[in-house]
Protein backbone atom coordinates (compact mmCIF):
# COMPACT_ATOMS: atom_id res chain seq x y z
CA UNK A 1 0.00 0.00 0.00
CA UNK A 2 1.25 3.61 -0.91
CA UNK A 3 2.07 6.09 1.78
CA UNK A 4 0.43 9.47 0.87
CA UNK A 5 3.21 12.78 1.26
CA UNK A 6 1.90 15.09 3.40
CA UNK A 7 -1.30 16.70 1.53
CA UNK A 8 -0.98 19.96 -0.61
CA UNK A 9 -4.81 20.22 -1.91
CA UNK A 10 -6.19 21.56 1.23
CA UNK A 11 -3.86 24.30 1.79
CA UNK A 12 -4.17 28.11 3.71
CA UNK A 13 -4.39 31.55 1.86
CA UNK A 14 -1.00 32.07 0.60
CA UNK A 15 0.47 35.34 -0.95
CA UNK A 16 0.03 33.85 -4.26
CA UNK A 17 -3.40 33.32 -3.95
CA UNK A 18 -3.68 36.78 -2.55
CA UNK A 19 -2.11 38.16 -5.41
CA UNK A 20 -4.19 36.60 -7.36
CA UNK A 21 -7.62 37.54 -5.79
CA UNK A 22 -5.61 41.05 -5.83
CA UNK A 23 -5.94 40.43 -10.19
CA UNK A 24 -9.17 38.89 -10.17
CA UNK A 25 -10.95 41.62 -8.01
CA UNK A 26 -9.55 44.29 -10.36
CA UNK A 27 -10.49 42.71 -13.70
CA UNK A 28 -13.96 41.77 -12.10
CA UNK A 29 -14.53 45.48 -11.36
CA UNK A 30 -13.12 46.83 -14.25
CA UNK A 31 -16.08 44.60 -16.26
CA UNK A 32 -18.78 45.29 -13.38
CA UNK A 33 -18.93 41.54 -12.16
CA UNK A 34 -19.68 40.87 -8.88
CA UNK A 35 -16.59 38.27 -7.68
CA UNK A 36 -17.13 35.94 -4.11
CA UNK A 37 -14.71 36.42 -1.64
CA UNK A 38 -13.88 40.14 -2.91
CA UNK A 39 -13.97 42.67 0.18
CA UNK A 40 -11.58 45.85 0.11
CA UNK A 41 -8.61 44.53 1.70
CA UNK A 42 -8.37 42.21 -1.69
CA UNK A 43 -8.13 45.52 -3.85
CA UNK A 44 -4.94 46.66 -1.66
CA UNK A 45 -1.74 45.64 -4.36
CA UNK A 46 0.02 43.00 -3.88
CA UNK A 47 3.20 42.81 -0.69
CA UNK A 48 5.38 40.32 -0.88
CA UNK A 49 7.18 41.08 1.66
CA UNK A 50 4.20 41.78 3.67
CA UNK A 51 2.49 38.08 3.78
CA UNK A 52 6.68 36.70 3.95
CA UNK A 53 6.93 34.70 0.65
CA UNK A 54 8.20 35.47 -2.39
CA UNK A 55 5.76 35.64 -5.58
CA UNK A 56 6.39 32.32 -8.13
CA UNK A 57 9.27 34.49 -10.52
CA UNK A 58 7.94 31.95 -13.65
CA UNK A 59 4.80 31.80 -15.77
CA UNK A 60 3.33 28.77 -17.31
CA UNK A 61 0.81 30.21 -19.77
CA UNK A 62 -2.23 28.03 -20.66
CA UNK A 63 -3.13 29.08 -24.41
CA UNK A 64 -7.31 28.89 -24.35
CA UNK A 65 -9.45 29.37 -27.16
CA UNK A 66 -13.59 28.72 -28.48
CA UNK A 67 -14.38 24.83 -27.87
CA UNK A 68 -11.06 23.99 -26.04
CA UNK A 69 -11.42 20.62 -24.21
CA UNK A 70 -11.85 21.03 -20.51
CA UNK A 71 -9.34 18.12 -18.93
CA UNK A 72 -6.89 18.85 -21.41
CA UNK A 73 -6.88 21.97 -19.56
CA UNK A 74 -7.56 21.39 -15.85
CA UNK A 75 -5.84 17.86 -15.15
CA UNK A 76 -2.38 19.74 -15.70
CA UNK A 77 -3.66 22.80 -14.05
CA UNK A 78 -4.09 21.00 -10.84
CA UNK A 79 -0.85 19.47 -10.68
CA UNK A 80 0.59 22.24 -12.17
CA UNK A 81 -1.13 24.67 -9.81
CA UNK A 82 1.19 23.40 -7.14
CA UNK A 83 5.00 24.02 -8.60
CA UNK A 84 6.81 26.24 -6.38
CA UNK A 85 8.47 28.73 -9.59
CA UNK A 86 5.61 28.80 -11.63
CA UNK A 87 2.52 30.77 -11.82
CA UNK A 88 -0.12 29.29 -13.84
CA UNK A 89 -1.98 31.88 -16.27
CA UNK A 90 -4.59 31.87 -18.75
CA UNK A 91 -4.32 33.18 -22.16
CA UNK A 92 -6.88 33.68 -25.28
CA UNK A 93 -6.20 35.56 -27.97
CA UNK A 94 -8.74 38.55 -27.12
CA UNK A 95 -8.65 38.41 -23.44
CA UNK A 96 -11.84 37.69 -21.89
CA UNK A 97 -14.09 34.81 -21.61
CA UNK A 98 -14.05 31.59 -23.69
CA UNK A 99 -16.07 28.59 -23.11
CA UNK A 100 -14.89 24.50 -23.52
CA UNK A 101 -16.79 21.94 -25.34
CA UNK A 102 -18.21 21.19 -21.91
CA UNK A 103 -20.03 24.79 -21.63
CA UNK A 104 -17.87 26.01 -18.64
CA UNK A 105 -16.78 29.90 -19.11
CA UNK A 106 -12.99 30.80 -17.93
CA UNK A 107 -11.06 34.19 -18.05
CA UNK A 108 -8.47 34.54 -19.91
CA UNK A 109 -5.77 36.55 -17.62
CA UNK A 110 -3.94 37.92 -20.84
CA UNK A 111 -4.82 38.60 -24.06
CA UNK A 112 -2.05 37.65 -27.11
CA UNK A 113 -1.23 41.47 -27.50
CA UNK A 114 -0.41 41.89 -23.65
CA UNK A 115 1.62 38.59 -23.11
CA UNK A 116 4.62 38.79 -21.68
CA UNK A 117 6.88 35.93 -22.40
CA UNK A 118 6.76 32.57 -20.81
CA UNK A 119 8.74 30.10 -19.55
CA UNK A 120 6.23 27.21 -20.34
CA UNK A 121 3.12 27.18 -22.62
CA UNK A 122 0.85 24.15 -23.09
CA UNK A 123 -1.84 24.37 -25.78
CA UNK A 124 -4.97 22.03 -25.17
CA UNK A 125 -6.87 19.91 -28.00
CA UNK A 126 -11.13 20.01 -28.65
CA UNK A 127 -13.19 20.61 -31.21
CA UNK A 128 -12.00 24.35 -31.14
CA UNK A 129 -8.59 23.28 -33.05
CA UNK A 130 -10.33 22.51 -36.27
CA UNK A 131 -10.44 26.09 -35.90
CA UNK A 132 -7.13 27.10 -34.38
CA UNK A 133 -4.94 25.08 -37.24
CA UNK A 134 -6.09 27.77 -39.56
CA UNK A 135 -5.75 31.36 -36.93
CA UNK A 136 -2.76 33.03 -38.35
CA UNK A 137 -2.74 35.29 -35.39
CA UNK A 138 -2.71 31.61 -33.23
CA UNK A 139 0.06 30.48 -35.15
CA UNK A 140 1.90 33.71 -35.16
CA UNK A 141 1.58 33.57 -31.26
CA UNK A 142 2.62 30.08 -30.51
CA UNK A 143 5.61 30.92 -32.88
CA UNK A 144 6.94 33.71 -31.34
CA UNK A 145 6.51 32.57 -27.87
CA UNK A 146 8.07 28.97 -28.39
CA UNK A 147 11.46 30.92 -29.43
CA UNK A 148 12.43 31.53 -25.73
CA UNK A 149 10.36 29.07 -23.63
CA UNK A 150 11.91 26.39 -21.64
CA UNK A 151 8.91 24.25 -22.32
CA UNK A 152 6.41 24.02 -24.78
CA UNK A 153 3.73 21.89 -24.69
CA UNK A 154 0.90 20.32 -26.25
CA UNK A 155 -2.41 18.24 -24.64
CA UNK A 156 -4.95 15.92 -27.17
CA UNK A 157 -5.17 17.88 -30.74
CA UNK A 158 -2.86 20.95 -29.34
CA UNK A 159 -0.20 18.98 -31.49
CA UNK A 160 -1.53 19.86 -34.47
CA UNK A 161 -1.89 23.36 -33.94
CA UNK A 162 2.08 23.19 -33.20
CA UNK A 163 2.70 21.32 -35.91
CA UNK A 164 0.55 23.68 -38.27
CA UNK A 165 3.23 26.52 -36.44
CA UNK A 166 5.90 24.59 -38.28
CA UNK A 167 7.06 24.22 -34.67
CA UNK A 168 7.38 20.16 -33.89
CA UNK A 169 9.48 20.09 -37.70
CA UNK A 170 11.36 17.08 -37.28
CA UNK A 171 10.79 16.02 -34.36
CA UNK A 172 8.78 13.11 -32.88
CA UNK A 173 5.58 14.18 -31.27
CA UNK A 174 1.81 12.20 -30.24
CA UNK A 175 -1.86 13.65 -30.12
CA UNK A 176 -4.99 12.49 -29.53
CA UNK A 177 -5.43 8.51 -31.11
CA UNK A 178 -9.37 9.20 -31.44
CA UNK A 179 -8.72 12.19 -33.88
CA UNK A 180 -5.37 10.94 -35.02
CA UNK A 181 -6.01 10.71 -38.54
CA UNK A 182 -7.28 14.58 -38.76
CA UNK A 183 -3.89 15.65 -36.06
CA UNK A 184 -1.13 13.83 -37.83
CA UNK A 185 -2.31 15.05 -41.66
CA UNK A 186 -1.82 18.60 -40.36
CA UNK A 187 2.01 18.08 -40.88
CA UNK A 188 4.04 15.46 -42.81
CA UNK A 189 7.39 17.05 -40.94
CA UNK A 190 6.53 15.35 -38.02
CA UNK A 191 7.78 11.95 -36.54
CA UNK A 192 3.74 11.24 -35.34
CA UNK A 193 4.23 8.42 -32.78
CA UNK A 194 0.88 5.97 -32.49
CA UNK A 195 2.17 4.70 -29.30
CA UNK A 196 2.27 7.09 -26.75
CA UNK A 197 0.99 8.55 -23.35
CA UNK A 198 3.19 11.43 -24.03
CA UNK A 199 6.70 12.06 -26.05
CA UNK A 200 9.36 14.43 -24.88
CA UNK A 201 11.57 15.55 -27.58
CA UNK A 202 14.13 18.56 -26.43
CA UNK A 203 12.22 20.98 -24.99
CA UNK A 204 9.07 19.89 -26.65
CA UNK A 205 6.57 17.69 -24.86
CA UNK A 206 3.44 17.13 -26.45
CA UNK A 207 0.42 14.25 -25.04
CA UNK A 208 -2.30 12.11 -26.36
CA UNK A 209 -5.77 12.51 -25.64
CA UNK A 210 -7.77 14.50 -22.67
CA UNK A 211 -6.60 12.52 -19.70
CA UNK A 212 -2.98 12.10 -20.88
CA UNK A 213 -2.17 15.36 -20.35
CA UNK A 214 -2.31 15.03 -16.51
CA UNK A 215 0.38 12.38 -16.77
CA UNK A 216 2.21 14.53 -18.76
CA UNK A 217 1.74 17.50 -16.67
CA UNK A 218 3.17 15.33 -13.77
CA UNK A 219 6.12 14.09 -16.61
CA UNK A 220 7.08 17.89 -16.61
CA UNK A 221 6.94 18.01 -13.01
CA UNK A 222 9.77 14.98 -13.01
CA UNK A 223 11.48 16.77 -15.60
CA UNK A 224 11.96 19.95 -13.58
CA UNK A 225 12.32 18.78 -10.03
CA UNK A 226 12.70 14.96 -10.21
CA UNK A 227 10.63 11.89 -9.53
CA UNK A 228 10.10 12.51 -5.88
CA UNK A 229 7.95 15.29 -6.26
CA UNK A 230 5.89 14.57 -9.13
CA UNK A 231 4.98 11.62 -6.95
CA UNK A 232 4.42 14.03 -4.20
CA UNK A 233 2.14 16.10 -6.37
CA UNK A 234 0.23 13.24 -7.35
CA UNK A 235 -0.60 11.60 -3.99
CA UNK A 236 -1.47 15.54 -2.86
CA UNK A 237 -4.69 14.94 -5.38
CA UNK A 238 -4.98 11.44 -4.91
CA UNK A 239 -3.93 10.68 -8.47
CA UNK A 240 -3.32 7.30 -9.96
CA UNK A 241 0.16 8.44 -11.86
CA UNK A 242 0.30 6.54 -15.16
CA UNK A 243 3.94 7.46 -14.83
CA UNK A 244 4.94 5.57 -18.01
CA UNK A 245 4.95 7.84 -21.35
CA UNK A 246 5.37 4.42 -23.07
CA UNK A 247 1.98 2.63 -21.28
CA UNK A 248 -0.89 3.51 -23.80
CA UNK A 249 -3.94 1.47 -23.68
CA UNK A 250 -5.17 3.96 -26.22
CA UNK A 251 -2.97 3.36 -28.94
CA UNK A 252 -3.46 3.49 -32.42
CA UNK A 253 -4.21 -0.16 -34.04
CA UNK A 254 -0.35 -1.42 -35.84
CA UNK A 255 1.42 0.99 -33.77
CA UNK A 256 4.95 0.32 -33.77
CA UNK B 1 -5.78 -4.69 -25.40
CA UNK B 2 -8.68 -2.30 -25.03
CA UNK B 3 -10.07 -1.33 -28.25
CA UNK B 4 -11.51 2.26 -27.48
CA UNK B 5 -14.86 3.39 -28.44
CA UNK B 6 -15.82 5.79 -30.97
CA UNK B 7 -14.94 9.25 -29.36
CA UNK B 8 -16.71 11.56 -28.24
CA UNK B 9 -14.00 13.87 -27.76
CA UNK B 10 -14.25 15.62 -30.61
CA UNK B 11 -17.52 16.77 -31.70
CA UNK B 12 -18.62 19.23 -34.41
CA UNK B 13 -20.48 22.52 -33.32
CA UNK B 14 -24.40 20.92 -31.42
CA UNK B 15 -27.24 22.53 -30.43
CA UNK B 16 -26.57 22.27 -27.72
CA UNK B 17 -23.24 23.80 -28.03
CA UNK B 18 -24.91 26.52 -30.08
CA UNK B 19 -27.33 27.54 -26.82
CA UNK B 20 -24.23 27.52 -24.47
CA UNK B 21 -22.59 29.69 -27.00
CA UNK B 22 -25.90 32.06 -27.00
CA UNK B 23 -26.35 32.09 -23.31
CA UNK B 24 -22.45 32.99 -23.09
CA UNK B 25 -22.94 35.49 -25.23
CA UNK B 26 -25.51 37.20 -23.70
CA UNK B 27 -23.76 37.30 -20.04
CA UNK B 28 -20.66 38.41 -21.62
CA UNK B 29 -22.13 41.04 -23.31
CA UNK B 30 -24.15 42.26 -20.56
CA UNK B 31 -20.77 42.84 -18.67
CA UNK B 32 -19.06 44.23 -21.48
CA UNK B 33 -16.62 41.15 -21.67
CA UNK B 34 -14.94 40.66 -24.96
CA UNK B 35 -15.78 36.96 -26.01
CA UNK B 36 -14.10 34.48 -28.30
CA UNK B 37 -15.89 33.08 -30.96
CA UNK B 38 -19.12 35.86 -29.95
CA UNK B 39 -20.55 36.89 -33.49
CA UNK B 40 -24.10 38.27 -34.38
CA UNK B 41 -25.54 35.18 -35.33
CA UNK B 42 -24.52 33.38 -31.95
CA UNK B 43 -26.95 36.45 -30.29
CA UNK B 44 -29.96 34.72 -32.16
CA UNK B 45 -32.59 33.05 -29.87
CA UNK B 46 -31.48 29.48 -29.75
CA UNK B 47 -33.89 27.21 -31.66
CA UNK B 48 -33.58 23.52 -31.25
CA UNK B 49 -36.26 23.00 -34.03
CA UNK B 50 -33.59 24.99 -36.47
CA UNK B 51 -30.67 22.26 -35.54
CA UNK B 52 -32.50 19.11 -35.27
CA UNK B 53 -31.84 18.31 -31.82
CA UNK B 54 -33.75 18.89 -28.15
CA UNK B 55 -31.91 20.27 -25.81
CA UNK B 56 -31.22 18.87 -23.07
CA UNK B 57 -33.98 18.15 -20.32
CA UNK B 58 -31.90 17.89 -17.01
CA UNK B 59 -29.63 20.30 -15.47
CA UNK B 60 -26.43 18.87 -12.96
CA UNK B 61 -25.32 21.93 -11.40
CA UNK B 62 -21.72 22.24 -9.80
CA UNK B 63 -21.50 24.53 -6.89
CA UNK B 64 -18.67 26.91 -6.60
CA UNK B 65 -17.35 28.99 -4.21
CA UNK B 66 -13.77 31.12 -3.41
CA UNK B 67 -10.93 28.44 -3.30
CA UNK B 68 -12.94 25.16 -4.60
CA UNK B 69 -9.95 22.48 -5.93
CA UNK B 70 -9.75 22.59 -9.70
CA UNK B 71 -9.87 18.63 -10.37
CA UNK B 72 -12.34 18.16 -8.35
CA UNK B 73 -14.72 20.24 -10.47
CA UNK B 74 -13.52 19.51 -13.86
CA UNK B 75 -12.69 16.13 -14.00
CA UNK B 76 -16.41 15.06 -13.35
CA UNK B 77 -17.35 18.13 -15.51
CA UNK B 78 -15.48 16.45 -18.26
CA UNK B 79 -17.78 13.21 -18.41
CA UNK B 80 -20.86 14.41 -17.26
CA UNK B 81 -20.42 16.81 -20.01
CA UNK B 82 -20.67 13.78 -22.56
CA UNK B 83 -24.16 12.91 -21.03
CA UNK B 84 -26.91 12.71 -23.66
CA UNK B 85 -29.81 13.97 -20.96
CA UNK B 86 -27.70 16.64 -18.45
CA UNK B 87 -26.39 19.94 -18.99
CA UNK B 88 -23.91 20.87 -16.77
CA UNK B 89 -24.17 24.37 -15.63
CA UNK B 90 -22.34 26.26 -12.98
CA UNK B 91 -23.53 27.89 -9.43
CA UNK B 92 -21.95 30.49 -6.80
CA UNK B 93 -23.72 32.65 -4.46
CA UNK B 94 -23.40 35.99 -5.47
CA UNK B 95 -23.30 34.50 -9.58
CA UNK B 96 -19.95 36.63 -11.28
CA UNK B 97 -16.19 34.90 -11.46
CA UNK B 98 -15.08 32.67 -9.51
CA UNK B 99 -11.26 31.50 -8.43
CA UNK B 100 -10.07 28.21 -7.88
CA UNK B 101 -7.40 27.53 -5.07
CA UNK B 102 -5.22 27.12 -8.40
CA UNK B 103 -6.03 30.27 -9.26
CA UNK B 104 -8.17 29.83 -12.13
CA UNK B 105 -11.66 31.80 -12.88
CA UNK B 106 -14.39 29.97 -13.64
CA UNK B 107 -17.85 32.31 -14.39
CA UNK B 108 -21.08 30.96 -12.88
CA UNK B 109 -24.18 30.64 -14.35
CA UNK B 110 -26.60 30.89 -11.76
CA UNK B 111 -26.81 32.53 -8.80
CA UNK B 112 -28.67 31.04 -5.66
CA UNK B 113 -31.01 33.84 -6.21
CA UNK B 114 -32.06 32.65 -9.56
CA UNK B 115 -30.92 29.05 -9.45
CA UNK B 116 -34.07 26.97 -10.35
CA UNK B 117 -34.17 23.11 -9.30
CA UNK B 118 -31.10 20.53 -10.26
CA UNK B 119 -31.67 16.92 -10.95
CA UNK B 120 -28.46 16.70 -10.18
CA UNK B 121 -26.14 18.61 -7.54
CA UNK B 122 -22.37 18.76 -7.13
CA UNK B 123 -20.09 20.15 -4.54
CA UNK B 124 -16.19 19.68 -4.67
CA UNK B 125 -13.61 20.35 -2.27
CA UNK B 126 -10.82 22.73 -1.84
CA UNK B 127 -9.45 24.97 0.54
CA UNK B 128 -12.46 27.26 0.32
CA UNK B 129 -15.02 24.53 2.25
CA UNK B 130 -12.86 25.51 5.78
CA UNK B 131 -15.77 28.50 4.81
CA UNK B 132 -18.34 27.07 3.76
CA UNK B 133 -19.19 25.12 6.77
CA UNK B 134 -20.00 27.96 8.50
CA UNK B 135 -21.99 29.70 5.60
CA UNK B 136 -25.51 29.91 6.32
CA UNK B 137 -26.47 30.99 2.56
CA UNK B 138 -24.52 27.63 1.62
CA UNK B 139 -26.36 25.13 3.87
CA UNK B 140 -29.57 26.69 3.73
CA UNK B 141 -29.06 26.75 -0.60
CA UNK B 142 -28.02 22.67 -0.33
CA UNK B 143 -30.76 21.92 1.90
CA UNK B 144 -33.27 23.35 -0.27
CA UNK B 145 -31.63 22.20 -3.68
CA UNK B 146 -31.51 17.92 -2.04
CA UNK B 147 -35.04 17.69 -1.40
CA UNK B 148 -35.49 17.19 -4.85
CA UNK B 149 -32.85 15.74 -6.24
CA UNK B 150 -32.12 12.95 -8.43
CA UNK B 151 -28.62 12.74 -7.41
CA UNK B 152 -26.75 14.69 -4.68
CA UNK B 153 -23.54 14.16 -4.81
CA UNK B 154 -19.73 15.71 -3.80
CA UNK B 155 -16.31 15.26 -4.56
CA UNK B 156 -13.00 15.34 -1.84
CA UNK B 157 -14.34 18.24 1.05
CA UNK B 158 -17.26 18.71 0.10
CA UNK B 159 -18.85 15.87 1.74
CA UNK B 160 -17.90 18.16 4.75
CA UNK B 161 -20.19 20.78 4.13
CA UNK B 162 -22.58 18.51 2.71
CA UNK B 163 -22.55 16.50 6.21
CA UNK B 164 -22.99 20.13 8.31
CA UNK B 165 -26.10 21.09 5.96
CA UNK B 166 -27.15 17.64 7.86
CA UNK B 167 -27.90 15.82 4.66
CA UNK B 168 -25.87 12.94 5.39
CA UNK B 169 -27.17 12.37 9.00
CA UNK B 170 -27.31 8.42 9.14
CA UNK B 171 -25.51 7.87 5.91
CA UNK B 172 -22.50 6.32 4.71
CA UNK B 173 -19.92 8.78 3.32
CA UNK B 174 -16.28 9.30 2.67
CA UNK B 175 -13.96 12.53 1.81
CA UNK B 176 -10.46 13.78 1.24
CA UNK B 177 -7.84 10.92 3.08
CA UNK B 178 -5.48 13.88 3.06
CA UNK B 179 -7.85 16.25 5.36
CA UNK B 180 -10.20 13.19 6.95
CA UNK B 181 -9.35 14.22 10.71
CA UNK B 182 -11.10 17.78 9.71
CA UNK B 183 -13.78 16.98 7.23
CA UNK B 184 -14.59 13.96 9.53
CA UNK B 185 -14.73 16.64 12.35
CA UNK B 186 -17.98 18.12 11.02
CA UNK B 187 -20.20 15.62 11.97
CA UNK B 188 -20.82 13.13 14.12
CA UNK B 189 -24.00 11.97 12.18
CA UNK B 190 -22.42 10.34 9.84
CA UNK B 191 -20.89 6.99 9.10
CA UNK B 192 -17.67 7.86 7.58
CA UNK B 193 -15.88 5.67 5.54
CA UNK B 194 -11.79 5.98 5.18
CA UNK B 195 -11.45 3.18 2.49
CA UNK B 196 -13.39 4.11 -0.19
CA UNK B 197 -12.38 5.60 -3.70
CA UNK B 198 -16.11 6.85 -3.48
CA UNK B 199 -19.63 5.36 -1.08
CA UNK B 200 -22.69 5.25 -2.59
CA UNK B 201 -25.64 5.49 -0.24
CA UNK B 202 -28.76 6.10 -1.55
CA UNK B 203 -29.13 8.72 -3.48
CA UNK B 204 -25.85 10.76 -2.21
CA UNK B 205 -22.36 9.56 -3.76
CA UNK B 206 -19.30 11.23 -1.97
CA UNK B 207 -15.80 10.55 -3.68
CA UNK B 208 -12.00 10.77 -2.03
CA UNK B 209 -9.89 13.45 -2.76
CA UNK B 210 -9.60 15.16 -5.53
CA UNK B 211 -8.65 13.04 -8.58
CA UNK B 212 -11.17 10.38 -7.03
CA UNK B 213 -14.27 12.76 -8.12
CA UNK B 214 -13.77 11.94 -12.11
CA UNK B 215 -13.98 8.10 -11.12
CA UNK B 216 -17.27 8.87 -8.94
CA UNK B 217 -18.42 10.51 -11.69
CA UNK B 218 -18.22 7.94 -14.10
CA UNK B 219 -19.53 5.67 -11.29
CA UNK B 220 -22.60 8.23 -11.51
CA UNK B 221 -22.84 7.79 -15.25
CA UNK B 222 -22.88 3.60 -14.74
CA UNK B 223 -25.76 4.40 -12.60
CA UNK B 224 -27.86 6.45 -14.61
CA UNK B 225 -26.92 4.67 -18.31
CA UNK B 226 -25.17 1.21 -17.11
CA UNK B 227 -21.45 0.06 -17.41
CA UNK B 228 -21.06 0.34 -21.10
CA UNK B 229 -22.06 4.31 -21.49
CA UNK B 230 -19.58 5.42 -18.53
CA UNK B 231 -16.70 2.92 -20.59
CA UNK B 232 -17.38 4.86 -23.30
CA UNK B 233 -17.24 7.96 -22.29
CA UNK B 234 -14.30 7.11 -20.05
CA UNK B 235 -12.46 5.94 -23.07
CA UNK B 236 -13.64 8.69 -25.34
CA UNK B 237 -11.32 10.76 -22.89
CA UNK B 238 -8.34 8.23 -23.21
CA UNK B 239 -9.31 8.13 -19.52
CA UNK B 240 -7.87 4.82 -17.40
CA UNK B 241 -10.82 4.46 -15.19
CA UNK B 242 -10.65 2.86 -11.82
CA UNK B 243 -14.01 1.91 -11.63
CA UNK B 244 -13.95 -0.13 -7.90
CA UNK B 245 -15.73 2.14 -5.49
CA UNK B 246 -13.81 -0.06 -3.04
CA UNK B 247 -9.90 0.59 -4.09
CA UNK B 248 -8.82 3.53 -2.65
CA UNK B 249 -4.49 3.43 -2.94
CA UNK B 250 -4.85 6.79 -0.76
CA UNK B 251 -7.21 5.43 2.27
CA UNK B 252 -6.89 6.26 6.27
CA UNK B 253 -4.18 3.96 8.22
CA UNK B 254 -6.28 1.41 10.19
CA UNK B 255 -9.65 1.69 7.95
CA UNK B 256 -11.80 -1.06 8.04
Amino acid sequence: MRQPATSQTETDMTADTINRRTALAMTALAAGIPILGAHPASAEAPNSKSTGKPAKAKKLAIILFDRFETLDVFGPVEMWGRLKDYEVVTVCQHGGLVASSQGIETRCRYSFADSPQFEIIMIPGGGGTRTEVDNPAMLDFLRNQDRATEWTTSVCTGSAVLARAGILDGRKATTNKKAYAWATGQSQAVQWQGRARWVVDGKYITSSGVSAGTDMALGLVEKIYGRAEAVRIAEGAEYIWNSDPDNDPFAVKNAR
